[in-house]
């Protein structure tokens, strides 16, 4: 977030316009992570759903909603359950990273260990699934259900992927598709959803939150290579995805446009994993050399648009051009 | 199973009568389980679906659905979803263990990876909430997702208990009701609820699958020291729950009835982790001397009584029967 205008952010306009509603969720999930048996669950939760996140899934789940006129309770359940999940499949990404940090504090498995952060992670999963039983909408679990799968396949797929530098751009729409932007576009659908309305409605609601999500984590796989304009501001946050071989876009593109010599240090350092002092700053040059840093948030923009247009089919409303200013700031943030 | 007996046993009776059902059951968890994206996926899973566990939680669904006289299909599904729950939870428990084996097989954290294991594990648990809300009733949903959170609970609270030598009775329960009997209770209970049968027959199956899975716990954790004359076969298969320094019922009685010379054994060997050669011998003989090998097969059969007490107000009938069969099987192996 290096962005700062005069102006306040989108993402701060939605908390604001939203905040009864996020006072409701934040008090239900304190709530709903407590347990009367295994107090070690409270804690681990409360180190990481009160750890600052931004609210962004939730935040959707509560704009939708409200932007279909929706006038009950069971959006701030449903914001609640996708926060859950959310915060499920960290605590889980964390063991599976073996990471160290989160948001700038020792991640839970650090703090106590992976087993805490396996069951607890199943715990906030069980849940959310109570929580989203209780609107009493079939079609609402359908939609979180599935995008619970999508979630875990697109964290496999990424898994299996991983290292392999014959990754084609395709796989790794899929892996971000599933990781992140299922859960973007389950978080809006759901909104127009339980305020019933039509069908062309709450497609524009997902299509708005998948091309929001797919932005969001091609931007995320930019930040850590420091940005479009990366190099000039490398330092210890940089890098992590080439550590731990992760093919993102910027990387998937460079190898496709390199030559033999670049494949080989691509091979080796992703590949095998075989890194040495100033591979991080070759792998660097290399993107920038092939421009694919800027190529990268060119995509990133284009599915901001999508989700931008998708957006035209909804009430003309100012939390619409909130939605509409948060797709936007999602890749300016970058600038 | 160490019990051969002229008659079948209680277990491959049920398997005969529900076969049609079990076949269904097998087939649609291979098509559940598969994912066009991620091909790790039924790799791990099949690896442990199809490891020739006794699927006794799905055919308790089938048996309690038939036994109720329910006539359509939805009790597949059911049985899947409970056998899905069940081998997510044995994929995480394998990590959290850091087990090698699993039904005389490594297990998928040693084949794979841990990472593997994690991911697997949350695509298991997404499907089985996929699958569940097929049916479309909110009180099978209900069932589930609340036999899900008890589950998590159970296993955070094991863990958190761990190597804490002063684990009363009651917390010992706690742990093997979340961890074993919840599930067998909800995987009786939604056969009755599907079958659309009163409260009454719906209590009574939830009773029988508490009971029944308490005391198979209990005898689980009794075969973990070789049974109740545990010493006579001491082989490398006993003292897993020694070695991993869980507080289960032997141990718990065993350190109530010693004297501070014996409580100072436990506490370095379960407490600290100080284990030395000759401890684990040593552990069994104080199991012994205070005969709790004994009683906690005695506490098993209580529990025994109160499941076949549960089924005498369900239809009689040849289920029924092998229902019956089956609680007192689960300790009669032991013998």
């Amino acid at each position: 977030m290096s962005l700062d205008t005069p102006t306040q952010k989108p993402h701060d306009r939605l908390s604001a316009t939203l905040a009864d509603d996020l006072v409701a969720v934040n008090t239900l999930i304190r709530d709903r992570m407590a347990s009367r048996h295994a107090p070690r669950i409270p804690e681990v939760t409360a180190h990481l759903v009160e750890a600052g996140g931004k609210r962004i899934r939730p935040m959707l789940t509560l704009a939708c909603a409200r932007l279909c006129g929706y006038t009950g309770d069971d959006h701030v359940k449903l914001a609640a359950t996708v926060e859950f999940i959310h915060t499920a499949t960290l605590l889980h990404d964390d063991v599976v990273d073996e990471s160290e940090q989160r948001r700038g504090r020792p991640t839970a498995n650090l703090l106590w260990d992976n087993q805490s952060s396996v069951l607890v992670g199943d715990y906030l999963f069980a849940r959310a699934f109570q929580l989203m039983v209780e609107p009493g909408s079939l079609r609402v679990l359908d939609i979180l259900s599935n995008a619970a799968a999508t979630i875990a396949e697109g964290e496999v797929l990424q898994l299996t992927v991983a290292a392999n530098i014959d990754t084609p751009e395709d796989t790794y729409l899929q892996v971000i598709r599933g990781k992140t932007a299922a859960l973007f576009e389950a978080a809006c659908e759901v909104g127009g959803v339980i305020a019933e309305r039509d069908e062309k409605t709450v497609k524009a609601l997902a299509t708005y939150g998948d091309g929001l999500g797919v932005a969001f984590q091609m931007a995320d796989d930019l930040l850590d290579w420091g940005g479009v304009d990366g190099g000039a501001k490398l330092d210890k946050n940089i890098g992590d995805d080439f550590r731990e071989r992760k093919m993102t876009l910027p990387v998937i593109r460079a190898i496709a446009a390199g030559d033999a010599d670049e494949r080989a240090f691509w091979a080796r350092t992703i590949g095998k994993g075989d890194q040495q002092e100033g591979d991080l700053e070759r792998a660097l040059g290399l993107l920038q050399t092939h421009g694919t840093l800027a190529s990268t948030r060119d995509a990133a923009n284009a599915h901001v648009d999508q989700a931008k247009a998708a957006l035209t089919a909804l009430p003309d409303d100012p939390i619409r051009d909130m939605l509409s200013d948060l797709a936007d700031y999602v890749v300016a943030r970058l600038n």
